[in-house]
Formats: structure tokens, sequence, C-alpha cells
């Protein structure tokens, strides 16, 4: 009886403030998929180095080292668990800077899965799950439909502490919904369901 | 007999390559503007300088130095000509994160009138429009709906030379319509209208 | 000293069920207009007795007697209020019907204003908004920016009697600034500020 | 060695026009199919005799008969060939009605396969391909991200004939392959993987 595979999930986070809700989810997600997932592993891939997008800065097939270390992790990755912060009703410009860069031939998202969360005022960071699943299109992404993960972080309770770690346990419960789903359509994808 | 206003148009462009298409259309306008219309100045403001958005670069409540030069740009402006290319579906990661930086309280793009252009392959770079205007909800800003202009690049006659300079006459008759309904929406909104 | 002109609203509902809460929002918006609000008329204009948008109806340059009626309401109108709840993330089937009749040639909705109101669970009917504006780009409405607005029928105290009445005050205050807003961008549309 | 199964699609058309291109796209899919796809049926499954989505309507948790014939349609696809003419931006009135009477308890639409293809001027109807994805989230659909099939009718050669038939080769072959990919997803989708 053959193991179930491991799936391997690469996390980026959209807002690069330290303490930023967005990352709190991201650590969250890690926690609780180290505790009680298996066949899952998340590891976080951090935007922050990255130059802006500028195809000038692509020499003879080349990309800047921090480009290839970039797009090492998400070649390697089976699929992505995005944490998007809603600015201006889109996703955040270091977040579609990193897309663009992983896009650039060869592209090496193509045909995984992914999952998006987010947390803010308002609708919870809402808007931008569609800005981020309508670039998917074209970079060919197969995003879960359910659960949708927003969370109204204003909403009282208070969701996460003042370090912006997540201290909401339904919270931690349905991004570990999220998570389950995540690794069922990334194993159906890939052609092995789990029985 | 009161004189009619100046509007004063900033002009971003999305892309950050030299010979861009996008700034090809932007140098366009700006000759087309300067050539044969009345009323109206262009002033191309650079996004590349900025950092990533970070509120950890917010310290007592003021902005790094290219960030304030940057919005006192957009804040001088009447109204704004954007050249967005698109990039996976939707506005390039350096376009969003100026458009975010202007957006930090407070708010320096909010009431004015706006336009876009673009060029590309395929829809002539339109998905990023779309995009464009619904982050224009949240900043405040006032999109004229015609005319739209989506330049298809690839088509034959080609449009641009080989620096990335605009040739095609036709788009530059297109462009100067953009203008003029830019300008024309502009006026209307500050309640100066053309007799 | 001129008075100023009355500004003629249209309201269109995008469900047809008894009792909507949509239409408690529009129904609760005539009625704050007539008690406070000078200058500005809301008639509600049915869409229910139009047919299935089909072109082979159209015959010799003419539309159905159901479609002219309501075309002459949308021509007549100075501005629109939309109660456009939230169907699968998206406007209804029968608004979007009768939008397009709208815009079939002449498009009788070109270049006014127009303010979009829902009601629903989660979002508060917010995603459909967004398709709304989208179609407007075409048909060329302006929307006003702020304020939007959602209301989440579900929260805590309730907003809406068993006949779809609403009763929440704080909701009909935030209807009147939609509808001040909206006035007031007509206006400034039209040339004619207020002073 | 078990046959692979067959994959029956229904085929839905948001234009209610007889001699509509985006009914010609449907038709040309169907004998392409049937030339030439094994393992796969489309079915055609007409809209224009439901009524407008309107619970009032829903009596004792039964749907009028028109909508009941519809629903068991959808349920009894594997996956779905969306012609989506573009009509103001967006998705036409009577496709969106339908979309809506599906998804209504128990939503018959979902976490099944579904692909767009679309004919008009301009982008070939591809806005409306985007506001469908969206709408697809809610319904749980799993649309093949490529190939896209937008078509120019427009331009030459001619596309249809005056009847509105596909007599375009290049895009006979264009809408093979959208069917392949949606034939293979599906499979995929089902965890029966073509070897």
């Amino acid at each position: 009886m053959a193991a179930q595979p491991v799936i391997k999930v690469a996390a980026l986070c959209g807002s690069l403030r330290k303490g930023s809700w967005n990352y709190g989810l991201l650590s969250a997600a890690m926690e609780v998929c180290k505790e009680s997932i298996n066949g899952m592993e998340i590891e976080y891939v951090d935007i922050s180095p990255l130059p802006f997008v500028n195809e000038d800065l692509e020499v003879n097939g080349t990309y800047p080292a921090a480009v290839e270390t970039f797009r090492k992790k998400i070649e390697e990755a089976d699929c992505f668990l995005f944490a998007s912060p809603e600015y201006n009703y889109s996703v955040t410009g270091p977040l579609k800077n990193a897309i663009d860069w992983a896009s650039r031939p060869p592209n090496v998202w193509g045909d995984k899965a992914a999952a998006i969360v987010s947390g803010g005022g308002n609708f919870g960071g809402g808007r931008s799950h569609y800005h981020l699943r309508h670039i998917g299109i074209y970079i060919d992404l197969h995003f879960i439909n359910k659960p949708e993960f927003f969370l109204n972080a204003f909403e009282s309770p208070p969701k996460f502490d003042d370090e912006g770690v997540l201290t909401d346990e339904e919270s931690k419960q349905r991004l570990r919904e999220v998570l389950l789903a995540l690794q069922a359509f990334s194993l159906r994808l890939k052609g092995k369901l789990s029985e």
C-alpha cells in the first residue's frame, strides 16, 4: 500500500510589514500544519529581496540571483498558499511583482493548486482574492473554490495579539480546513486521490 | 472672458523597461499634447525610485524621501494618464506599488479624473485597465469611459520603431482623442466646463 | 438666484422577489428622499415585465412595448440608483437583462451618474457592485466612489422587519448619504455645482 | 483494460438569437466532437424556456417545471461548455439567470470542469469570460485555464456564413483543442487520468 506523497506548499505573503496580520495567518497555518496535518509541509518564501520586474535585468537568459532563488522555490513547490492583504481593492505591489517574476519563461507556477487567505477590515481582504484568481488564469493556477478564508480582524473578540500572532481558535480551525482542501485538490490534480 | 485653466496631467508608466511600448505611448502623448492641445500639460512621473510599500518605512508620520517626492507630484496634478501594460492579466507590481504609496494618508489621488492607455499583444493590454479601474474606486479616481485605448502592437503595420517610439499615425490620433476626453472630463469635474 | 434643478433618479432592483431586502433598501431610500432631501425625486422602475434580451425581438428598429416603456424611463432619468443583490458573486440575471435592453441603440444610460446599494449576507452584496461598475464602463455610467453601501443583513440587530421594510436607523442615515453624494455628483457632471 | 468513461458535456449559449455566432460555435463544437473526439458527448441545453429567477416561484421546495428540467440536465452533465457572448462587458442576462436557477439548493453545478468560448467584435467576447469565471467560484466550477477561446468575428477572412455557421477551419481546430482540454481536465478531476 503506497504511502500518500508529501505535498510541498510554498507560502507567500503580500505584506512586508513586520507583525503583519497576513503573515500571522501564514505563521498560524504553518503551526497548524505541523501539529495536525499529515503529508503536507509548508515553507515560507520571502518576496522582499526581489527587485522590481524589469526585462532589462534579464541578461543572456538569466535572472538576477534573488530572482533565481525565488523561482526555484516556486518551481519545487507542489502548490501555493497566498496570504494576500487587500491594498486599494487589489493585491499588493510586492506580491504582484513576485508573481510576475516567477511567470517569466519558463512559467514556474503552471498547473498547480493554490489557496488564498487574508485578514483585514471590512471584507477581510476579500477583494484581493478575486484579482489574484484572475491573475491565476494566465499563470495557470487552479484555486480551490471552497472554503474561502477572509478574516475581519476588527470584529471582536480580537483575532491577533500585539505581535500579529493569530490567537483566535475558530480562525485556526478555518485555516486548517483551507489547508486540507488545498492538500486534497493538489493530490487530485496530481492523480493521487486520497482513498 | 476668463481663460480656460491649464490642466496638469501626471503620466505614470507601469513598465520600467527602457524602450517599453507603454512608455512609448506616454512619450507620444506628451508630444501630441505639446503640438496640438491647448490648456493641458503632461509631466512624466517616474515610479522606479520608490521602495516597496511597507508601513515599517513610515516613521513619525513621514514617508521615505523618494515617496514624499512622488506623492507631491501626484498631489499637484489635476488628473492622471496611466500607461498600464498587462502583466499576467493585471497591472504591474511597480505600478500597483506606486499607487499604494500615494494612497497612504492623506490619499493624494482623490476625486480626480484619469485615463488609461496600453499596448501589448492579444487584447492590447486591455485586461490591466479593468483592474486599474477597480483599484480606482477606493482611491477615488474618476476614469473617462470613452474612448478606451488598447493597442495590439503585433498587428501589422508596425506601431513602434526599434527604440519603442510610436510611429503609427492612427494611434497618435487616438491618443489625442484620449487626451481631449481626459481634459474635458477633468474640467467638468472641476466645474469649469469648456463652452 | 436660480433654483437648483430637480434631479430625477430612476431606481432599479435586481431582485424580483416580494419582500426582497434590496427592494426594501430602495423603498427606504425613496422615503428618506421625500422626507429630507430637496431637489431630488426617485422613481422606482420595474424590470420584471421585460422579455429576455433577444435581437430577434427588434423588428424594423422598434423594441417590444415593455422595452420601449422601460427605455423611456431610463432616458428621462438624470441618474440611477441600483439595488443590486449578489447572486453567485455577480448581478442578477433580470438586472443584467434590463441593463442590456436600455443599452441597445441608442444607449439611453450614457454619461449619467449612478450609485449602488445592496443587502445580503457575508459582504452585504458587495461583489455585485464591482461587476455592475465594470458593466457601467461600456454603457458609460459614472458611479460615485464614496460612500459605498453594503448591508450585512444577518448581523444583529435586525435590519429589516418580516415584510422586508428597513427598520435600522443607521442604515437609513447611510442611505441618505449615498443619495446626497449621488445628487452632488449628478449636479457636478451637469455643470451645475451646488454652491 | 478499462475503457475510458464517456464524458458528458452540457453546452449552454448566452445568446437567444437565431443565427447567433455563439450558438454557431457550440454547433461547430458538437460537430467536431462527433467527428473526431472519442469518449465525449455534447448536449445542447436550451436556457430560453426558463422564467426569471424569483424565489417566490419556489413553492414547497419545488421549482417551476422548466427549471426542474433544466436543473436535471445540469446535474447529469460531467462538465460544461459555455458559449458566452459579451453584452456590455459581461455575461448576458439569460445566461446569468440560467446559472442562478441551477445554483439554487442543491447547487447542481458543483465541483465540475468547465470551458468558455465566445465570438464577437473587439476582444472576441473575452470580457464575459472573466465575469463567468468569477461567478464560477461560488457555484464551484473548475475552469480550464488554457486554451482560452476568443474569436474576433469581424476580422477577415469571414468566420461565419450568413446563417451563423462557423466556416473557419482554424477556429474549428481551436475549438477541438478546447474540447480536448476540457475532457482531460474533467477526467483528471474525476481521478480517471488518461494514460
